[in-house]
């Protein structure tokens, strides 16, 4: 079996996508979920588990759990943190479980989880990270962006671009045309990524939010080794 | 009130469109069905009424009507021809009304018909003819590509961003991602459209249904000078 990729633009173009057996899935919410999530695995916090709701979040944080969480870019009255990835960067948190919850990505990985084989998480700052077990499972492979509360968005279309390209390059094949699209993208963007994202809606939309610094961070290429896979509704370091 | 201009990928994505109010939509079908509408009507051809579900185009030609009709790429035994453009060039059907149904394109006229001010018809052959009414109604413009199944195509893409594309050097502003992609993209396949698209799946998907003149003729720009709009539930010359 020659593996495809794929790329699902929106969570609610997931369930149409052309690939429907033995696949993974590689979830990206470039600002910011997927970014922290890579981030706080590789800065030493044990597990992540993605809670859809608020009223979930809120219950874990009486369980016991710490809690990051915000929606609309506010951090939420209960929670210990909020979703930027340098939110993570704590010493007090190392070593521990954290539930998390986002507008768009943690109900990406939940979408993700239904009936995939299984789920990663991707980011810039681990794409060539996750190239080596994409390669050795064998498995079709769909890049879910979770996009701006089902809208297309740009960074996390570019990320597509970037994976599907190496995947391309590796012997992986795509009947997909927003894979085509994506890789396109990717091929001009790549060049000044920093420049082409200034311009996007979701910066546009996070400006208040989104620090400079946790923007940079956030697509600088590869500067982590992580790539964090769900088991038993944990993301845990594969 | 400066005009925005917005692109939904898919129906599915066209409920959570930025724009709210006060807005035209276009709809593009390239391969076939909005190609065909305009072909059609620009033939002669008096009025087209877009249906829905075969049961309905079914009732039409009970009715007397006659009708366009066919799924998955195969005409229905009751149609009496198919949805590519060439197939309504018939002298017979001159100064007739047609009720037409599609996989994609004609649901898609109807769900743009919901809660737009107006709804009218594109695709490359009529690209030039589009602006004028768009740039003198001074109203957002929506660009809603039907897409394949709900599945993002590139063909469609490429034609909302054309649009997109003269709309902004008109002075019309965009916030939307999707937008930008499009018209990226546009930007680069314009420089051979017909090498683009030949590797776009929905032209192999459609390639023993699509013959090579009606591909040709759809990717021709500017070929026809009329605008279809829909009026009373049915589509006709602007």
């Amino acid at each position: 079996m020659q593996p495809t990729v794929e790329v699902s633009f929106s969570p609610l173009l997931y369930p149409y996508k052309i690939t429907q057996d033995n696949y993974t899935t590689v979830v990206v919410d470039i600002f910011r979920a997927t970014t922290s999530m890579v981030s706080a695995l590789n800065y030493g916090i044990r597990s992540i588990i993605p809670v859809k709701g608020v009223d979930e979040a809120r219950k874990m944080k009486e369980n016991g759990y710490l809690v990051a969480c915000e929606r609309d870019g506010k951090l939420l009255d209960f929670a210990d943190i909020g979703n930027s990835p340098s939110d993570f960067w704590l010493d007090s948190l190392k070593n521990k479980s954290l539930a998390f919850s986002t507008t768009n990505g943690t109900q990406a990985v939940n979408m993700a989880k239904e009936d995939s084989q299984k789920v990663l998480v991707g980011a810039f700052i681990n794409l060539q990270a996750l190239v080596k077990p994409l390669l050795s499972a064998n498995q079709h492979v769909v890049i879910l962006c979770a996009g701006w509360k089902n809208l297309f968005n740009l960074e996390d279309t570019l990320f597509a671009g970037a994976l599907a390209n190496k995947l391309i390059d590796a012997g992986f094949i795509t009947h997909c045309d927003a894979a085509k699209a994506a890789m396109h993208l990717w091929r001009d963007a790549c060049k000044d990524l920093k420049g082409y994202l200034c311009n996007s809606s979701h910066r546009q939309r996070l400006s208040h939010i989104l620090s400079q610094q946790d923007f940079e961070y956030s697509i600088t290429i590869d500067s982590c080794e992580v790539v964090p896979i769900l088991k038993d509704n944990q993301l845990i370091k594969l």
